[in-house]
Order: structure tokens, then C-alpha cells, then sequence
């Protein structure tokens, strides 16, 4: 066997989300898994029921709605299959809104979630009030004129290694809810009709991100002030802190190893 | 009666073009009509089949598929409503893949198709031969590698004032194919993986701007020199030039008045 890093590019919109749930959703990795089997046994598509899975690892699983430009995975392929062109094997296997845009072989031990150093996501608000351009509108979330200056700021508060457990929401396992924020950067376009935020750190809990962008937004609503977004961070209790921003915003850009 | 310039996009995909055409073909002009015609009338939605239709006329007719971020039309409006706030109000009227981005009391003489100076389309080409973004694949024709020199190369040859019967697919009435072109510029996005043909003009024959990619596309691919291009033009002969670029990568970006 052979271990491959897969680099994928989604369109999240009809997706309910990255990861194999219950039979019937239609997940991304449900749709890896299933073009991987038929590449991995050299079966026709039609025999896809009788094949072993092939098991495909994200480096982290983004909810439904959620976009991709570069999620990253791995996945274990018999050495008489290793010399396939996966990529461009793939574009005939995958739906139109996912692509497989990079497949190298890596060392057995690496591990898509594991071995992740750091991650990036973008969240882009549209803030032209009177109208969405259509083409923008599955990669937005609409809010209106927002006082941006006071949301950088109070983006500065939560670099850093914190406690995010007010940013968690509830659903998860996880028990230690510290993570570092290497760097949050706004990125202004078309005289300010959309602002892109992106957000790096070495791993988020869940729905953080959206967590960080809807207590940002209130902050550009003159909701909360600087303060109250300390008070929300330290009182590490999810109560605290604003609604969930919603996915259609939220893509994943990057992940480092 | 006043008269609104209005400005509009739209994703193409799903319409059979911006002109009206037979009953229960889905259009851009019938979209807006209906939402006007509410607006004008004031009376609710569910109405709409006894109100007098308001008319629309538009820069010109996108065909089915191709997109727009700045369409131009003009609309009569009664005194009584002229101080609606057009754009804000057709927001919950327009379906989701169009907005009316702006609208403006122009003089009674304006005329959104005889004034227009100039049109601004962008034709996208998408070059990466293994994998087709999916956030993009709406917006583009995928082709692979070409040569993009030799296509600017003969993409010069087809600037200034020329007759561009050679450009014009059947179906029109249109007697005089003269036209001119002031420019053709290319824009190279992420490394060459897309590139953007923007072709400003007095005005474009049916298909001219897809005809003139498609001739493009040809000449990057190897298989036509620039003589051939130039004798295509000078021929005035459609069946000299090559297939039409798909609608999909059709955008109209500005009309000029």
C-alpha cells in the first residue's frame, strides 16, 4: 500500500457536509470514497456495491454548506494502483461541484488531521445592503454597512493561544478547547461590497469560526464592545457569545503540514 | 411616466436568455417584467396575471446561459411610484440568481439599446487540463494549455472597425455587420489556471464576441495561423470561422452610454 495526500476543492452547497453519515446524505467524502473504490479496484462504475471501500481521511470536517478550496486528506492505495493519474481519473468519477485538485504520495506516516500544523479559512460577508450579486450569493453571508475598524480590533483580541471553549458549539467530544490563532486578516473587496476574514491557526473546535465571525459581526453592529468580546473569551461558557454565522460564508482554504 | 436606467446581473445558467420568448421558457426580461410590473401596479404578487406588463427593453439580449454583472435596460414608471426605492424593493421580488444592481431617473430620450456607446464582455477560459474548480466551473470553458501569445497575437488583428459577417451565427436579421472593436484585453488569474478576454465594442453581431473566442481558442490550440484569422475576417463568410465558445463563459460587464 501506498499513502496518498489529496488536495479537494468543493462547492459545500449541497453537501451535508464533509464527513459519511447516515445512508442517503450526500457527504464529500462519501463521494471520494466511492470514485477511490472504483479507481483502487479497477471496477466499473456500475459494480461500486461490491467493492472494498477505500477509507479517505480529511484533515477536518466541514459542516454542511461549507466550501473548500484546498481540504486536504489521505487515503491508502495498492501498490499496482499508485500510478494511476488520480487527478485526472478523478474528473470523471466526481460530481460537478467537487474536484480532486492535487494527489501525491507521501510517507506512511503521515496523517490528513493529525499531522495538520495549521489551517486556513475564509469567511466572506457581503455588506451592500440594497442588493446580493447573484454570482457571490452561495459564498456570502449578507450583513449589511458594519463598523470594520472595530471588528479588526476586536479580531486582535483572540489571536493567540486562548481558551475557546465560548467559541465551541455543543455536539462534540472534545475536551481541551485551547487553540492558538496565528493571524485573523481582512481582506477588502470592490470598495468594501464584500470583506474576506481569514482566519489561521493550528485547529478550530467546532464551528468556531463561525462562532469568532458572529461575535465579530455584532461587534460591526455596535452590539458588543471591545470589552464584552474579553469578557465572552474568558468566560470560556458559550452562552456568552453571539449566534453562529451561517456556513454559506465560511470556506476552507488551506491546510499546512 | 418617468424613465429608470436600470443595471442588472445575473447568473445565466438556469435562463433561457434575457429576451421573452414562448410561454414557460424562463428569462431574465420576464423575471424583471413580473417584479415591476408588481412595483408599478402596487398590487401583491399573487396578482400579477391581471396587471398591465410593464416593458423592459434591454442593452441588448444575452442568450441562454450567459451571464451578466451589469446589464443595462430602461422602464417607464408611473409619477405616482417613482419615488420607490427600486432596487431595495425588487430584492425580495427577483429570484436568487438575478438583482437589479441600480436604478436612476434618466431623460424620456434615453434608450437602453439605440444610446449605448459601448459594450464590455469578458470571456473566461479555464486552462488547467486535470481538475475544473468547481466554484468556477458555472463561469467558464475549460480548454487546457494554449498558446496565449499567439492568441493575443490574433486577437489584435480583430481590432478597429471591421465588418464581422464572418463572427455571425445565423438566426438574425441584422443587414449591416459592420462593427467596431476597441479592445481585446487579456487578464491571467492563478498562475495562467483561468484566463479573462475582455472585448470592448461599439455594439456585437449574434454570437460575435463566442465567435471570436472560439477563433481564439483555435489559434492557442495551433490549428489556425493568424493568416487563416486574417482571411476569415476578410472573407465576411461564417462557415470560414471556427464553432462557437460555449455560453457559460459569457459574462456582460458594462454598458456605456
Amino acid at each position: 500500500m501506498f499513502r496518498l495526500r489529496l488536495t479537494i476543492a468543493y462547492v459545500g452547497t449541497n453537501f451535508s457536509g464533509w464527513q459519511i453519515q447516515a445512508p442517503g446524505l450526500r457527504t464529500v467524502q462519501g463521494c471520494l470514497e466511492e470514485a477511490f473504490s472504483i479507481l483502487c479496484s479497477g471496477k466499473k462504475k456500475e459494480g461500486v456495491a461490491n467493492m472494498t471501500p477505500v477509507r479517505i481521511i480529511g484533515a477536518g470536517r466541514t459542516d454542511a454548506g461549507v466550501h473548500a478550496l484546498a481540504q486536504a486528506a489521505h487515503v491508502d492505495i495498492p501498490a499496482d494502483r499508485v500510478k494511476l493519474p488520480f487527478v485526472k481519473a478523478c474528473k470523471g468519477l466526481l460530481p460537478d461541484d467537487i474536484s480532486l485538485i492535487g494527489a501525491e504520495i507521501v510517507d506512511r506516516d503521515f496523517h490528513a488531521r493529525f499531522k495538520a500544523s495549521a489551517k486556513t479559512y475564509s469567511y466572506t460577508l457581503w455588506h451592500e445592503p440594497n442588493f446580493i450579486l447573484p454570482q457571490r450569493r452561495p459564498f456570502i453571508f449578507p450583513v449589511g454597512r458594519l463598523d470594520l475598524s472595530a471588528m479588526q480590533k476586536a479580531a486582535e483580541l483572540l489571536i493567540g493561544q486562548h481558551d475557546f471553549a465560548a467559541f465551541q458549539n455543543v455536539g462534540t467530544l472534545i475536551k481541551d478547547t485551547v487553540r492558538e490563532i496565528f493571524a485573523i486578516e481582512m481582506e477588502s473587496l470592490h470598495n468594501q461590497q464584500e470583506t474576506i476574514w481569514r482566519i489561521t491557526g493550528n485547529g478550530f473546535l467546532k464551528q468556531m469560526v463561525r462562532n469568532i465571525v458572529g461575535c465579530l459581526v455584532q461587534v460591526g453592529r455596535g452590539k458588543l464592545s471591545l470589552e464584552d468580546v474579553r469578557y465572552i473569551l474568558i468566560s470560556q461558557n458559550r452562552k456568552n457569545a453571539p449566534a453562529t454565522a451561517p456556513a454559506a460564508g465560511l470556506c476552507l482554504e488551506e491546510v499546512k503540514y
